[in-house]
């Protein structure tokens, strides 16, 4: 194909662990090719972009959403998706955790798949990681290091990556794609669940808001603090714009004249290690001590008072404790689907960028 | 290509989760469809004409036979299926059974499959769907309510569509495709097995074989009668074309002069809810009922006897239950495997009508 | 296509169980073919020889290299794989295990899917043939008897042919690729693990070295001697060839001088039917006894002391208990991750051959 575009091996070989890895001027360049991608997409226009191409997905937790975007991007781009579940493989480990002949040594795996395909996409947070915050990180950096084809993080304990890419397009779209986000408020907000969710949704999303240019609100209760040096670059990224950067205790305050709220569940991180005190983790506690905050729902009312700020979530939202039933079903300014839908295009943007061989 | 056979998005856009929701023409067309792509399977020719589409497989069973036949299926049609096991997913969920942050509401996940692929086949019965007689039918319903792209039943615990699809498919051919199945004798009958198994063959088969025109005989031990809605619209198609349809308790009887019979286990409805007295589930109890009817097998004698009727099954066929080994490896008139293979032909023709754009 | 090379369907419509079920002629044209393959991959030249073929990999173990290497082989060749895993499938039924409604025959299983796709691979030992050794291979052979389509041994108890094709590519690449292995030692040496494995392995590659004319040497401590009909096959080969077969029971004495060394562990027979003396399976006396041998371990320094063989291993290899992890990770002339890559050029070779139609 003559006529391939710009962003075919844009990244060529590259792997995308971070958003933060790469520059704003990059971001937008994604944004951009996902744009077109999408356009595409609702033209039914082809996009073999990345024909006869092997992606493998390692999910080391279940996942609908992930899987199925991934799976059918691959195949979109006429390359081929090779899904591996939780239980049809060995624990991922590190060299400190070897058990013989019960585990294979990341640095085997990805040399290995190196060999046969031309991706290597993993998930990896929770129970998997052992709950020791920053080890799913961890392991996918081993798997980086050690392969010769790029490496795609479809969330670990610290980023998810393409998620916060997915928010980035459903927000410019909302606003009919200004340039940047500069004099949005963006708040990204603690929202109740009783499961125990990962850092890396919120900490990607206020760092992408932050890289896009918006002022950056963080609300939350007292426990749910986010990771200093991510704060730390978020503060870096609004510097940078010249926009606002706070972190508040109160959700309506926060959602106050917000352009974009993303309220949405995460986990106390001092139950864990390394920042619980005794170095140990403490599931049962961390789930005893959000459970005091189930007023931190989304609701109608809430929304407009608020002014009827653009509502997101990354999905699945639990409903009847992150948000109601309503909000979902019949809020007109809810980017719930949308987010979903642009994972689609966002991961086929930084695969034909990474995986595609520039012409 | 401007040489698209006529059936490619003759039903675009629909769901097909029952048979009974499109007419006799209908039926007649799908089959029709059906040969034509058997033939072309056979001749080697190509049948791309579902080229870059995703289908996803959602399966709450095991199954070999189903999912390696649709898998197998959108393959031929120049499509994917991406496959989803039971334990990679979160229980499917009506409104009233959420529990937040372990399962997912189906209105969500038929809402977030749509925007990323072309179709959604669903198996879900028996133990995924609590042993409620109908439960599964209605998860099925509730992802054909929120999807935008086309719902394919894959088995529930009332139906199973393209099972019986391929039946006729089966019996028009052993009888070298007359117009209908008028003046047929076609015996649908309890077999014996240890095993619990839903409603849905028995009745989908019951239901097709009287659209077709056939006698229908329903035969079966006591307790094992098929839901009376469904009895009734067996012989209200029976009366429509005005051929016979008759319950007989005496496996001997019903296949006395049958041009096929279709023996096969289901389970004692009334031991489940919403039928039993107490509402419960007795599984045990379904059990130890059952098997109080073992004489309830096919054997060759008994085939000899009745006249060497054609013997047909879903499969998978209980060994030394249902049928004595010599019926499946040896009987003659078995359409066993026929039946078998016409999965994959009348799912490709559903598939093409429905996921297919008319040109 | 007019210019399809030669090998497509020049085994047309054969298993592939065994090596030696082929002739030693029929092993060169495979890894000839194979080393067209390997070009072709490394060119980026397409190699679409199977289009529209369906595989259907069934594994009874858990599996990543010989998985995704299968999975991306079809893909590569322009079919689709469709991956079937240990928790997705009824127990294989031979006709002696028949347990009606949780198993299926294999006769049953074989002849559907030979209706749908174009071959069959599958993949069982160990627990999942209840560790009576020769049983996995009897499955395997059953599946041969009843599909019409072509059979694929991705390893059972007693064979892994690929995986020998694979080392067989690997040892004459070392070499420049000479005629064959004559006047080469090649030392087959048991290794400590701390886990239980089948004979598969070391029993093909033997098989394979010998077929090549390479001199022969197996060893191992006592108790872990190969199978008596298997060891009079590999000295069958070697005096076809003039070349020498010995067994030895030191790893230092068996190393000296040797071009290649394959030190891989294997488990004790003697403690699993048909070879225990009360018939039953003794899994934690077998490993008991198999921890008297941590010595039998691959050390820089006894590779030196041999005069640098190459070094080879299926993979995955049990760091610190087969080989320390300075061999995996520095050795110079470790053939590792060349036997791992081959996997996917010398199936490649075999599936084009026996998938293929001759045109």
């Amino acid at each position: 194909m003559s006529d391939l575009p710009w962003y075919i091996g844009y990244f060529s070989g590259k792997h995308w662990l971070r958003n933060i890895d790469y520059s704003i001027e990059d971001i937008f360049k994604v944004l951009e090719a996902a744009k077109d991608l999408k356009e595409k997409f609702h033209r039914g226009e082809e996009t073999i972009y990345l024909k006869g191409k092997t992606l493998y997905l390692i999910f080391y937790n279940k996942s609908l959403r992930t899987r199925n975007s991934f799976q059918t991007d691959i195949y979109q781009l006429g390359g081929m998706g090779i899904y591996i579940s939780p239980d049809q493989v060995y624990a991922p480990t590190l060299p400190e955790d070897m058990i013989p002949y019960q585990t294979e040594a990341i640095r085997d795996v990805a040399r290995v798949l190196s060999r046969y395909g031309d991706g290597i996409a993993i998930r990896i947070y929770g129970d998997a990681a052992k709950w020791i915050i920053g080890r799913g990180h961890r392991i996918i950096n081993e798997f980086a290091k050690w392969s010769s084809v790029p490496v795609l993080n479809m969330e670990d304990d610290l980023y998810h990556p393409f998620q916060a890419l997915a928010d980035a397009q459903a927000a410019l779209e909302a606003l009919g794609w200004p340039k940047d986000l500069r004099g949005k408020k963006f708040v990204v907000s603690y929202a109740y669940s009783g499961g125990l969710k990962p850092l890396a949704v919120p900490q990607s999303v206020a760092l992408m808001a932050a890289m896009l240019g918006a002022d950056v609100y963080i609300a939350h209760p007292p426990g749910f603090e986010l990771m200093d040096d991510i704060m730390a670059q978020v503060k870096k990224y609004t510097e940078h714009w010249g926009s606002e950067f706070k972190i508040v205790h109160d959700m309506d305050e926060a959602f106050e004249g917000a352009t974009f709220v993303y309220p949405k569940a995460w986990s106390p991180k001092g139950f864990f290690p390394p920042f619980s005190s005794d170095g140990q983790v403490h599931k049962d506690e961390a789930k005893a001590y959000q459970s005091r905050f189930k007023d931190w729902i989304v609701t109608m009312e809430r929304l407009e008072k608020a002014g009827k700020p653009f509502y997101m979530h990354c999905g699945p939202a639990d409903r009847g404790q992150e948000v109601t039933d309503e909000v979902l079903d019949i809020y007109e300014r809810s980017l719930y689907f949308e987010e979903a839908e642009n994972r689609l295009h966002v991961q086929k943007a930084v695969m034909a960028m990474v995986m595609g061989k520039r012409s």
